[in-house]
């Protein structure tokens, strides 16, 4: 392909709207353009990096025996409602009326086109099991999309979904997509971890994430030496205990706490350890009020609450609730002698709380020597936020925490949708029975987007060879030479009848400018056309990872290129 | 390929609501299914298919020197604004409100972020000619979805955009387009045939459609003997003149014509020829009243009159209208004494009439020796809806009509969508001129059901080679002889090795059953393991298009089998 005959507007600035090299690098390398708030335009550069990372996708799910069909874009909002997730508050899910006022739902993921096409096709046990797999667009209305094609208001998606008879089938089809997901990561050299993860929204028994160590990442992932790893919002750590723990229940003491408020001013104020604060935080769950109690050196993680109690909405009570409950302004509540009676939820860690310091539900009082048990009722949950420095509960070593971006999640949904939408077949025995559901999805955008995070350096994007849109540069040094221009078109014929993809940059421009571009778009080996080089018999080929130069004579050229694509090719699969 | 661990779900009835043979083929073939009015689900055997025709298109487009990239399916309603097409009351078009209120336009074709790209990418002469084309979903809200795939809500399409700097330049880009389509239609072994075309909505200056032949299309086509072709909507025919013309314009009289009404009343009534008369009807046109007259014996043509005179917006005027405009109801209405004064169009054929017959603007009258020109002005167009057996423009032989469904189409858009939006680019002499463009659209799942249209006999699909899901079906008769099993997998192998696709038929079920579903999913050739043939070593290779069966020894399967399919290629290419 001539560069002069495609279409790679480079620039030089980076946009001023990019926080991440990704997005930076993406646009400067001409692969996207913006065309609205958290729409992207693929140019044809990376329009053919994307398709290679669907290429890589499709044929590691078909390995996997997952057969490749598609649904349409919209689904009547009548599935949504069988399914039991249908929010017409949730404003990230996209929607339309259509022109007859039916409203029709714009596919963030499609658990309910699917169950519904297993409820009307997959009646026996001699069906199962079974695994279908579609790559296409999918919509979030993001409330605030950034990161370029990171977090985007549509993006590329591959999503599956498995049927199976019963848990042990579940657990094969599981562990297939599993490792399908380990192979294409690995093939597009992205280190990727998988990491326990909390269902969400999709719900079901057990999910897992792939993760793509970044610091961009928005992700928490809180791992340990021992190889326990886990999203932070299902993490788990080490109840620390309180040392100086008393035995005798005292009786209860109103104190004149004015203007102490947070759990660093009640240290200070009580002087004593945050181990001995009970916290009390109102939420509205499901438009219900609940109090949450957690100790005073920890926080509340509210993925685990919404998990835990099975709450869809969650948010933190406002003023007027709150003093509606407590007879008293925000910061002076506390689980003895509410105004109002509403359900106690609370973390472990406030169970064997000895005479605690809580809020008197009286503005600029507390209360002394609360002791659960005796003066209030809660039921308990681990309802912990991990920290860094936590103790792993596996092996007691301190837990890491860093940040990822999620580019594959798997879940067993088990039969979350498939009993809400009366999935039904015949066992063996001709019984009807329930079957399992899995479903597992890739971001193929975001998977893009992650490789040029990992494989980029100051000078540009350094596409691993199982991704590059081309395979080869060759840069014509000097485009007046008619010698060089047929060389490069011999060079070219010859490479792609071995497979490989060659650009060929005639443009009439100055070769150090044609040399950052190289870089910029980031094609693994470049090959430099010049007059020199003619009459030396001794051309250059540059490895743009490391940027070593490789001289060879002209006869030589195919040959290194072949063996040094081929290096690389062994090293990525 | 394993049947047994592949999906193709065939069915021996036609499905309730199919009207046409590719609608319901893809149903009982296992290809589609439907999931709501308009929109389908494509299995894993119709997602092959499908992917073969996108193949065939992304290749001729990429040999046409068109680069593939891609633009979000969600478009911002200002686009819209901008090129003046937006339209609320366009039901067709679907549209959100996202989380902030903001209306984005769900893609039928991308004109506007097209000409948002040139005039934010291109400045000069020296970046063109370019042409991006994309290969994705679009939308279209039917108000009659139907014939399954071929007039969805949601449709694969393949859309180009060309900018060129002139005319000329343009002519060659539209050209290279053209021969491409060409290419398309005749790799997918579609018999089609390119006509002059409306340019509907889309506009610009010139448009030819694609069209496969066929009784069930829903555009009806124009054609002569000598090579004259024309979509009806924009066909012209010669006007006939009326033999018995008068030269004496003669003085107007009121003629009481209770229950005369329609043209065949007046032809009795008065007993003269259709050709005397002046139809007049009522039109609203973007919301203005239109009045607009032809000769008896001819019908308007709404396409013409909606292009020719500029209208978006066309539909007959209610009763109250004519009744508003004419002072009498609708039947009597004519140019001359109308009560309202509105403008008047005429087709040619009212021209010349002399002394002729039209409603008196009062219930039950007509006037006599009506004359253009002394009793009303009018704007005089061609307006004529060509009838069978109308003569030639060309040759003057008479014209045929025949139905035809379209595939393609292909528009010189001009300065339409880059004057309004603003496309400038310098040319040689740094002058800012307004570059012109093309749009080129095919639709792809269309295609797939017009080659099924013309691909199949009572038993189900013919697929042609170049676009069959599988190319070779092994039927294993007796799946429990173990020998037969691992031939049919060594033929496989052997095949694949050559690039040729296999589907086994592993499944334990009767001989006849499996013959039945194989000719039904239309797989060109099949091979038939059988006790006997091993025993005989003569082995039946059945084409699917004529049932001829060719016997072969074992050792001749393959070669046989590639000389089979490598003749169909060759007819195809």
């Amino acid at each position: 392909m001539r560069f002069s005959n495609y279409y790679i507007p480079t620039l030089k600035e980076d946009p001023k709207d990019a926080e991440i090299v990704s997005h930076k690098l993406m646009i400067r390398a001409g692969l996207i353009r913006k065309l609205g708030s958290g729409l992207y335009t693929y140019l044809p550069l990376g329009k053919r990096a994307l398709r290679k990372v669907e290429e890589i996708v499709r044929e590691e799910m078909d390995n996997a025996g997952a057969l490749e069909f598609s649904f349409p874009l919209l689904v009547p909002v009548e599935l949504w409602i069988d399914s039991g997730r249908w929010n017409p508050d949730k404003k990230e899910l996209m929607r339309l009326k259509d022109r007859n006022d039916n409203i029709m739902v714009l596919s963030p993921t499609n658990e309910e086109s699917f169950t519904d096409f297993f409820r009307k096709e997959f009646h026996s046990y001699k069906q199962l099991p079974v695994n279908f797999y579609q790559i296409g667009i999918k919509f979030r209305d993001e409330i605030r999309p950034r990161f370029g094609v990171m977090r985007a208001k549509e993006f590329l998606m591959k999503d599956a979904y498995s049927l199976d008879l019963d848990e042990e089938s579940l657990d094969v089809s599981y562990k297939k997509m599993r490792d399908a997901y380990y192979n294409v990561f690995r093939r597009c050299m992205l280190d990727t971890i998988s990491v326990k993860a909390d269902s969400g929204d999709i719900g079901g028994d057990a999910s897992e994430e792939f993760m793509v160590k970044s610091s961009v990442g928005e992700e928490e992932i809180v791992a340990c030496e021992c190889g326990y790893i886990a999203n932070i919002e299902t993490a788990e750590s080490v109840l620390e205990q309180d040392d100086n723990k008393e035995y005798d229940l005292k009786t209860i003491e109103m104190i004149h706490t004015p203007n102490v408020k947070t759990i660093d001013d009640l240290v200070q104020f009580f002087d004593i350890t945050a181990k001995k604060f009970i916290k009390s935080l109102v939420y509205k769950a499901d438009n219900k009020s609940i109090l949450v109690l957690i100790r005073g050196d920890y926080d509340i993680n509210e993925t685990k609450l919404k998990s835990k109690l099975g709450i869809h909405n969650l948010e933190l009570a406002d003023d007027e609730t709150i003093f509606d409950i407590s007879g008293s302004p925000a910061g002076f509540i506390g689980p003895y002698n509410l105004k109002k009676d509403i359900p106690i939820y609370a973390d472990f860690s406030v169970k064997d709380i000895v005479n605690g310091i809580t809020g008197a539900n009286k503005k600029d009082f507390h209360y002394k020597n609360i002791n659960p048990g005796r003066d209030f009722q809660a039921q308990y949950y681990d309802l912990r936020l991990v920290k860094k420095g936590d103790k792993c509960v596996h092996c007691g070593k301190q837990l890491d925490i860093f940040r990822g971006i999620e580019v594959g999640h798997i879940f067993k949904l088990g039969d979350k949708y498939s009993k809400a939408m009366g999935v039904k077949v015949l066992d063996k025995n001709g019984k009807e029975v329930t079957p399992l559901m899995g479903c597992y999805g890739i971001g193929i955008t975001r998977t893009l987007a992650a490789i040029i995070e990992q494989h980029n350096d100051k000078d540009g994007i350094i596409w691993p060879i199982t991704v590059a849109p081309f395979h080869v540069i060759i840069t014509i040094v000097n485009t007046k030479n008619e010698e060089l221009l047929k060389l490069a078109e011999k060079i070219e014929n010859d490479l792609e009848k071995q497979g490989i993809e060659v650009l060929v940059d005639d443009r009439d421009l100055r070769p150090g400018f044609k040399f950052k571009d190289a870089d910029l778009i980031g094609i693994p080996f470049r090959v430099n056309l010049s007059e020199k080089a003619l009459n030396n018999n001794s051309f250059e080929i540059v490895r743009r990872k490391d940027k070593e130069i490789f001289y060879v004579s002209m006869d030589e050229i195919i040959d290194k290129l072949i063996n040094l694509i081929n290096i690389e090719n062994k090293k990525e699969r």
